[in-house]
């Protein structure tokens, strides 16, 4: 079936843009484009524009009758139903039951999961996780995603929601309110918004000199604490030992649900290095049980920026099947490897 | 198969007793007997002991040629290695690889696990968990155990340890001290020990009357406590909230990472029934994130107590493969289901 339908198509909805491409088995994106997620206010009008600019790219490629399947990574996608449930950054009213929809109007089977789940079996296929069968994606981006595979699988859990770490409580008092509702959650300290935050409470907890007194403190971003720490800045340094202390502390909890073989770490402060890796691997190695010490790693993202969300996504269309499409209940939704 | 060779004999070696039975594919426990875990300080000597016995129970039941497997719950039991990796309260020198010894005994395949894994096996093949491929068994005992069950697999981790949830973290400052060596530990504060120990620090803290000051502060149990709050007192009552609305928050946050339908609650302090449910249940839906609450089930364990051990390990012996005994790394090692 590879030989007939060599190609899968990758889309990541995200909340401005949703990008697009044609993907091979070797994970090469061979073509790739975006539209607005936000432009219309319907969403026949949405898979309209997606399904015209996506052919688009499969004429160019002339693959258009060698698609295998279409993967999604979209906010609160359920891979079990093919729903998205939530959309709170998008026009259209939810749930809406899309891979069914996109599907219709493709004429390719279809399957769908949340943005840190699609990024974690695209690190799986593609990326720093190959041939690792127990890992943990982390995503830190505008939030704290993630995404968990055990024993080569994804965890979807019984209702396929699992995998929401960003929302373990990490202050169980006096904890940072959390755009979910709640307080302490992981995500307000650890993700590019936490990291903001802990600047913003840092400055005005000290009268210490730093670089960061010259931005306005409402506008300090997670890229600012990267460049003043870069330069040897102290409080921007204490504000990477900081999260990466916490996430430290968060990790070694993760390790005793699955004792992964690895984390795998994705998003714009992932990308902040040994400045945050430091910190984090100490703070992991410090509070981990015994039995797990020094034998779990931390590894960057291996998937190039610029096509991470497309081959994340898109390697979901490996596992995609008509019966996903209709199917309402998990049974045994056991994803199969898609190359052999 | 299952007709030629339609029994299982399971083992559960506990720190004082070691239990065992000969189990059919009902989950009836034909006959079963104990012997003394500590007896020997050479662990061939244990083994001896263990197959003579054994044998006994075969013999007695004419099924020495029908036995499919052995199955074995053990302290720090590696399901993937065969081996005890660590005995604490063992009389001999750890690791041993327990599997491969007791198999070249007995002449039939041998697999192992922990005891909380042992349980969540046990559940799920014959108790409150039958037909619920996602659950965590949570083990309330001298210490908290864990098993993690994912769309119908226990979840063993890439060394064997996954699903240590009694060493998670649940109080980050001024935590109690754990046997781990760490401090904070969720069965610090809800297993039974725990409980005792929140008994002696609610007693200290406050001068309010309670059948608890009869016994010497030192010798309560958490039975005592229990017996004291269904009489009606206050402090022991106030226990049970307080460990309630700790487990409580513990399993909301494990619910974030695997999004099970079910906890099943076994042990000692889960027959405490609604004086510890109550609060939990109130404490753990207080506590969920917004698309978790109220989907998750709580169950007490239904196991008969008696047989509880004997069966969980059996159950386990439903897998046992003689590929088993000698496999080190952990490859593909999907427990079969022992049912069709």
């Amino acid at each position: 079936m590879i030989n007939s339908k060599p190609y899968v198509i990758g889309i990541d909805m995200g909340g401005t843009n949703t990008v697009f491409g044609v993907v091979d088995a070797r994970g090469v994106v061979l073509a790739s484009n975006s539209i607005k997620t936000r432009k219309h206010s319907k969403i026949e009008d949405y898979i309209d524009e997606l399904y015209t600019e996506t052919l688009r790219l499969m004429k160019q490629l002339d693959v258009e009758d060698k698609i295998y399947g279409i993967g999604v990574g979209a906010p609160n996608a359920n891979y079990f139903t093919g729903m998205i449930e939530d959309g709170v950054n998008l026009p259209w009213p939810t749930p809406v039951p899309f891979a069914r929809m996109l599907s219709d109007k493709f004429g390719i089977p279809v399957a769908i999961t949340n943005d840190a789940n699609a990024a974690a079996i695209g690190e799986m296929t593609y990326g720093a996780a190959r041939g690792i069968k127990d890992f943990i994606m982390i995503t830190l981006g505008t939030g704290v995603g993630s995404g968990i595979v055990i024993n080569g699988q994804m965890v979807y859990g019984h209702d396929g929601f699992a995998g929401e770490l960003g929302h373990v409580i990490v202050k169980r008092n006096n904890g940072r309110l959390c755009g979910c509702g709640r307080t302490g959650c992981l995500e307000t300290y650890c993700s590019a918004t936490g990291v903001a935050r802990t600047a913003r409470e840092f400055l005005e907890l000290s009268e210490e000199p730093s670089l960061l007194r010259e931005i306005p403190v409402d506008e300090i971003t997670s890229k600012d604490v990267y460049d003043a720490a870069m330069k040897g800045d102290v409080i921007a340094n204490r504000i990477f030992e900081y999260t990466g202390n916490i996430l430290g502390e968060a990790l070694a909890d993760f390790t005793a649900f699955s004792s992964p073989e690895a984390f795998v770490l994705f998003g714009g402060l992932a990308k902040s290095g040994e400045l945050l890796l430091r910190p984090l691997r100490e703070s992991m190695e410090k509070n981990m049980l015994s039995i797990y010490k020094n034998k779990v790693r931390v590894l960057p993202s291996e998937l190039k920026e610029a096509d991470a969300a497309i081959l994340g996504a898109s390697a979901l269309g490996w596992e995609a099947k008509p019966a996903t499409i209709t199917m309402a209940a998990p049974a045994s939704a056991a994803p199969a490897a898609p190359l052999a």
